[in-house]
């Protein structure tokens, strides 16, 4: 998406408010959207909970706008670039505007020779995609500043609700990777691991070994008491259901749900027969509506079934008590998840039941901020419901960047395995980026721990073992230079942010 | 190696034995082999220590000849049939014989045109080999049953050391796969682990996700004060050090303890650093010699440093305890340890030495055994000292099959990861069974939990993965037929022992 295309979106200049809402309530076919779940004001921006944190919410809108602009800014650059190619001072030009512009240099190789043939823009745009990925996690302290001591739900919360763990499996659709701070305002911190498959299904095997090492942990400080919570997050679009759901379950919603369900039953039974039925972990799924960022929340009943159809609605919630003071709001949805659990016959927590209560209120109350956001940033409903990534993350999560449609990430150890995965996500980009002939941008990342020997040198490897399984499985699109393949590495404890890792050092790191 | 080979090396025949001392002291090459370190008498089969148990020697010994008479007939069978093949009762003699030789039954597709262009004896050999193995598989418990309870190691023991796991990586290479039993004279029961890799060069991540799993089973059942003891075997050759070594360090012992010991060091790091330094595991590093089945045992100093130079040698104990009372003998062998420790400044152990020194007095004792096994049934040192594997096993070990050069044995989740180990495992066959056009039978295991819903499809899943991506490695090998690639499942619990995966009821399912 384009800059001004953005700006619309984002409602950033002050003409863009009447425009963003026809949006909101018109489709490009013409079909007219349902009504807003949470808000029937007519003007989205009236809403206005008790329960929200409004202070929250400018600090993540400053953060978005941000982290869009300096994406942006990347084909704006290339566009004004373009006409001058072949003059003979292309070089510096390029230069000036990219440090100007961009806060980087391109590789001299990709431009010296740009007299001959044309410059390589393929090139340009995929090295100023993965610059702009590291500046983002080398300055997240100081973009995130505002936001990240603020979000009601951390490590403390979690122990307050009795766990020691949050395994969060997502889809891996670019339209979740806002999910913890802004849809669950959630720190990603060290308690919550964050894993992302397409279709959410996680892989049993790794989940049973991460289980294992977050309780051997516990053990090891001599903390007895706390679990370990698997989330299975799926989602779906309400105004376009048939079209921009769960790609990798043929936008069937019904078909997202039973297999994410299925999932989490298969992790629990794994877990109970090797370590005994009281280790199995507790399970929530939690589903999100991508237009509008609501959530529902699905809790274990007593005998630990979940229910595809009944679940806590928070867009539903918010509305029920909107203009209510913020201690009355607050003590009917603690009453709205006490009858929902009551209905279930109590809940599979392994007696865990307020726990898991307090949970889910947290995050309804959490989620009315970002319906909130969604309301008064976006007009109620995203401009964009579907696909618009900027780059492709495989391997572990790409660290401290949090943002919705700023990339499609495949959480994987090797092409063989993450195939699937990785295919659903080329087949977006070949919509969005190949078929204007810019290249697929791929960042394999790994983490490290610096204290560990060679740690680090495993790290790259795997990283450029990937990245040579991606060559040869999309052989066809990278011999054009339609898929742009760079490897990082990063320190689990934060001492090398993000690296990118050279092949040779005459040639830039992010080019195939 | 055909059956007159075979024959010689087990020394079958009564005229045998003179001719096994011949090879046994003489290379092909004419260069002469040192003197047995064990034994000086001329007649290997004169030395006899009070501490061996000979009658577990008799019943190993049976058990060898009974795996290696399977997998010997099968080219007897195939240059018995080959005259025929044009015969227009081929189909059934050839039935027939294998029906009465080998107790299986071709795949009808394959005989049924061998009157056109000759039988396709390719297949037959892969498919009468992976019959072979679930033979093996199918009957261990009648196999196995004079030796399985007489091994001296055992979980009991390990308690008593003061382990709840042995973890045991010894290289892929074929002549470690008797270790277990033959070598170690220990169990292969659900306290031990065993992962192969070329080299002993074990992955360290996954290393650290068993070693949790297997804490957290102690924690869970309430068992504290036993550890995990990891142990890496390199392995070398005493009369062709620089021929018959490790192939995956080039033959170079020094690099092959080098780099086993830096591995250990880097696990004993990495848990460290994840999980407290009082987590690590214990580690022990064994070098075996596989002319002789001689092991070397090195055992941490105080500071938890591995020597290549200091160990302590079971040939050497074994000479100078031959002809000593039992009693003495074992004295002699606690003192040559406790000695040991002593020049070590003490072991590393967590506080736990006497539990390390009885374990390598176990050790030491189990493997005098041995090597009178191979001083008695195979002249002192085995006439095939170099590779003669009959197939190569990849994924979860095949279970219950224990036999030096059955199999080369290559532990990995997916081809990306596990390449090197395979491309070894390729290159050997490649001069055993390739230069005489025989295929390189590859056997894709892995195991998987029955009470675990979904468990073995996922485990057939896997296989059929990885056999893609052998297909894929090997493109020019497979479309020759020269390698033949065969998944099988096994149930952890031993439910379902070993089931070959069709992927089409109409074709046999080892063929490719």
């Amino acid at each position: 998406m384009n800059t001004y295309k953005r700006m619309q979106a984002l409602g950033r200049r002050p003409a863009a408010p009447a425009l963003v809402r026809h949006i909101a309530v018109r489709r490009a076919d013409g079909a007219t959207l349902p009504s807003h779940p949470a808000c029937a004001a007519s003007d989205p921006q009236s809403c206005a909970h008790a329960l929200v944190d409004a202070r929250l919410n400018e600090a993540l809108f400053r953060y978005e706008r941000v982290i869009r602009d300096r994406f942006d800014a990347i084909e704006d650059v290339l566009r004004s670039l373009s006409p001058y190619q072949h003059d003979l001072d292309f070089a510096e030009k390029a230069q000036v505007m990219a440090e100007q512009r961009l806060g980087l240099r391109w590789p001299q190789s990709a431009l010296e020779h740009a007299w001959v043939a044309g410059v390589d823009m393929k090139t340009l745009f995929a090295h100023a995609t993965f610059e702009g990925v590291a500046r983002c996690v080398a300055s997240a302290d100081f973009d995130q500043a505002a936001w990240r001591t603020a979000l009601p739900l951390n490590v403390a919360r979690w122990r307050e609700f009795g766990y020691h763990t949050v395994d969060i499996s997502p889809c891996a659709d670019g339209r979740l990777q806002g999910l913890l701070p802004f849809v669950l305002r959630t720190v990603p911190d060290e308690a919550v691991l964050v894993k992302a498959y397409a279709g959410a299904l996680f892989d049993i095997e790794n989940d049973v070994a991460d289980w294992a090492q977050r309780q051997v942990h516990q053990y090891a400080s001599g903390v007895f008491g706390l679990d370990y919570l698997k989330v299975a997050v799926y989602h779906f679009s309400s105004s376009s259901p048939t079209q921009q759901g769960c790609a990798a379950h043929g936008s069937h919603d019904d078909v997202a749900i039973t297999a994410a369900i299925e999932r989490l039953y298969a992790l629990r039974h794994a877990v109970a027969e090797q370590f005994g039925p009281d280790m199995a972990p507790q399970v929530v799924l939690i589903g999100v509506d991508t237009d509008l960022d609501a959530i529902r929340i699905h809790l274990p009943d007593i005998s630990g079934r979940l229910h595809a159809q009944r679940f806590l609605d928070s867009a539903h919630l918010y509305r029920q008590t909107l203009g209510l003071p913020a201690d009355v709001a607050l003590g009917h949805i603690e009453q709205a998840v006490k009858s929902y659990a009551h209905d279930l016959g109590g809940l599979g927590a392994k007696g865990n039941e307020s726990g898991m209560q307090g949970l889910a209120v947290a995050w309804l109350v959490a989620n009315f901020s970002q319906i909130e956001y969604v309301l008064h940033h976006h007009a109620g409903r995203y401009a964009v419901i579907g696909h618009d990534e900027q780059f492709i993350c495989v391997g572990d999560m790409v660290p401290r960047l949090h943002l919705r449609n700023q990339f499609y990430y495949a959480h994987l150890d090797t092409v063989e395995e993450g195939a699937a995965d990785l295919d659903v996500g080329i087949r977006i980009f070949s919509g969005l980026n190949v078929r204007r002939g810019l290249p697929v941008p791929v960042l394999v990342h790994f983490q490290y721990s610096s204290a560990v020997p060679d740690s680090r040198a495993r790290a790259v490897q795997r990283g450029q073992r990937i990245r040579a399984a991606i060559a040869t499985r999309y052989a066809e699109l990278c011999s054009r230079g339609l898929l742009q393949c760079c490897v990082a590495v990063s320190d689990r404890r934060g001492r090398e942010p993000l690296a990118f890792v050279a092949d040779d050092a005459s040639v830039s790191p992010c080019m195939h």
